[in-house]
């Protein structure tokens, strides 16, 4: 069973690895965005004998795999015409990474990258991995060059994360650990650090001395009752400044020549952001 | 004259390329961020011999150049304790670029590039290049393994957008070319392109002919017309397909322990994006 | 069955004009909102023998009826405590008036009736009066002094909006006429003119010699397709000027203690307002 | 001097009057709203022997005034034509009243209006009357046939909200009284209450022996440290529920043909608005 799973998730593995290349055909394991005339869109991993349902008729794996179908439409078995495509990283991300938690979505992701100044070859550190989406991003960025550390209190999330970021070739099977920051952390000098905790307040003061003198440190939480929370716990002799306080947002519109206009209903809140500079003395 | 800018601008890229790395003392040439008591921010370039004035009183450059302050503070003239502190790479772009148009910012370019499915290596193509500021971050994606080719209508945009990559050590200057795309390009197999023009509906199926088949196009446009004037350009006969429209946004809170609310006023639109993929047959 | 209809209906009307004055016991036929512990709440009109099912048990209504539980708890057959209260006026329209139409909603109505100057007294029209929520709001500001014409093209809508605003009391009977605006109307001297039409562009100079010379226009539009081509309508010999164009927005939070934050999936889009002014050369 | 501001006052109050009547020409005293071929706009109050100045050139007001210019073009000294119209009541209140504190904007005012079921006839208090921008909205609504309790602290308060509310007519000179609600007030069987106090959750129990057993409260808040701190005051010994907690917004778009979108920067927060019901028991 388990190593089915793992037989599986090697798979998909690799058709991620081959999905994210150019030039290779849709092959068996690779993950397909398929747009339907709607504008609707599902991303699934093809598979030998396998279908998949849509409101347009049942769309046949075989017909997909191994065919230079990139670009071009397969026909349902009712006759509709569906677009097949490579998905971006995002897609990827968001469609097959499992969520055994609240997620952070790439408006945030990348907001808390670009207030870090994250880049490539940087030491980072992370508490609260979660579903392993923000390390996702992260290890984008720094790259086989960086050095990535995470910490989760939970098995289940650790196994999960190292699990997600396998199937984007990441290995991180050591790099993510077992601990409560708030007891410290061993490593030192890095550059930039993340926090997904419900009580960041209790936890900056034992990272600081794994920072270095330039790191910066953003925090992600849902509530407003820990913005203010952790905003009461800075004072004068605080060893951090707040440096921005704020949220994004995405509007969609829907895809429609003559009837342009916001979705009536769509998401409208995520989290905040805080993000911090050190203060050395 | 000339002379003295070339020299100049190549002391900044040294002090920027100095600032990005890490454990390097404050030097001249360097840009510091001066992070003020009422929490405002300037981001400078120091100089010896200068001086930076603010309305908690003059900051001597002299009195950070050297020292090693970061993260500490340095007292202005009445006595003021400013904190200096290393900005991050998207301070650096938004403060330092020369701006000749319009510019795209970091909410909008990390969402380009979150639909594009950037990635390192990829080989890319943007048309509007304007001041730069949306090539600095593609390039910080693609890394030396990728491809960056630019196109403009005018030489100063050119100019401009080079001298601000280079800022960050980037040289484009035979990657950036005055040409309208809406000729065709010679390019090929691109993964993904760009558009910032203000008529994206004359250009797409001018370059279509250049993209690989597993292309992303990311269009920016500031107008609901020009979205319109897009979605009816797109018919069954199509070569492309609408994938999103959407625009982002970010609330700013006042960081206040005991007021926190949203900036009463402030930036409330840039543009929309319109990502599409490409169709093959 | 018609005549049931209309008995119930008048059941309903006597119920809600006593619940819109103060010291009248909880009666059948009377509205009420059932404030649930989780922060819901539902509007339910009282009926002898009748139950209002829920997940806190089921509520039943001769333990409400004729008692003083106005403000109180009524428990429900499993033993939870549910509040009892007197709806507001908005809470009656939104949850009692049938809808045969996209309705417009408070934060629009108000909005609308704000651009337009409406006061007590004004003579006004409407067309497109769909099921008449903005109608109420309308009858509401200009009170028995003023005089209300609405036009429709549809005779199922002129019928509800008629039943619905008989449920507040306003007889608009013979108000509401079958009409295409297009081709004029006959009253004169409106102070103002509210459009919810899918071609306002094709009706506003065919109303322009029915309007005072103060009068203000308000238009509704959901798309932004409309608001273009109205734009595109308007030009140097236009008998109206544009005064705004502009959306409004409602965040809600969760009513939570420990975890306030905004409703993560809400509405975001209703439509666009249009207001003009009359040019009288 | 004293004098001579209550004669203008009279006379700017008379032309208000005149001004919300139809069929008046437009005379001395009377305000008008001065449209510009930009798309901005301004109130004007029409003097014998003035002039406003604009980028357009100068407007005088003796060209204005007795002429039937209603709706018409009147010219600058530099010849460009500037549409006069009469205003809306609220383009008087936010252009005429004095403004000694943060205001209530429309958004805002309908939005609590409509949360409290305010209705003609209505008995109500407010708390924090401030310049009485609410004020006007709520003697609008409860009408003669209403009555209006307005408490502050500050006596300069209480004198421009009279003066304010006395352009439009309403004389409140008795009905605003300097006083604590905290200590509780005389006024009973009131229907609806308006808190705009730093520390609502000191006040509400103060005032609850005045409430009518339906009574609606609803409170106006400019951080979100009040909104929690009033959450953790309510507890299941309550004497009132929360019902709603939210912001209003108004995003608006240039009006422009080619470009139409929102206007960049803008008003993007104002307060948050907590409404609650009454528990009797």
């Amino acid at each position: 069973m388990q190593e089915l799973y793992i037989q599986q998730a090697l798979s998909v593995q690799i058709g991620i690895k081959k999905s994210l290349r150019s030039g290779i055909l849709l092959d068996e394991g690779m993950p397909v965005v398929l747009f339907f005339p709607d504008n609707t869109k599902k991303l699934v991993v093809l598979k030998r004998g396998k279908y998949t349902e849509s409101k347009y008729g049942r769309i046949k794996h075989d017909d997909i795999i191994g065919k230079n179908l990139l670009g071009k439409f397969v026909k349902t078995n009712s006759g509709a015409r569906i677009l097949v495509q490579k998905p971006t990283i995002d897609e990827i991300i968001y469609s097959l990474f499992k969520r055994k938690s609240q997620v952070i979505y790439p408006k945030d992701a990348y907001a808390i990258i670009s207030e870090a100044g994250l880049k490539r070859g940087d030491k980072v550190g992370e508490a609260g991995v979660g579903s392993g989406f923000l390390a996702a991003h992260i290890l984008s960025v720094i790259g086989n060059e960086g050095e990535y550390y995470g910490y989760d209190l939970r098995d289940d999330m650790i196994e999960t994360a190292i699990n997600n970021l396998s199937l984007l070739g990441y290995d991180v099977s050591g790099k993510i650990r077992k601990k409560d920051v708030k007891e410290g952390i061993d490593e030192r000098d890095l550059n930039a650090f993340f926090l997904d905790l419900p009580d960041p307040w209790n936890a900056v003061n034992a990272i600081y001395p794994s920072l270095a003198p330039d790191a910066r440190i953003v925090i992600f939480v849902p509530t407003l009752n820990q913005v203010i929370k952790f905003l009461a716990s800075i004072d004068d002799s605080s060893k951090f400044k707040i440096n921005r306080i704020f949220e994004t947002f995405s509007r969609e519109y829907a895809v429609s020549k003559d009837a342009l206009r916001p979705s009536p209903i769509q998401s409208s809140f995520t989290g905040y952001i805080i993000s911090l500079v050190k203060i050395s003395e």
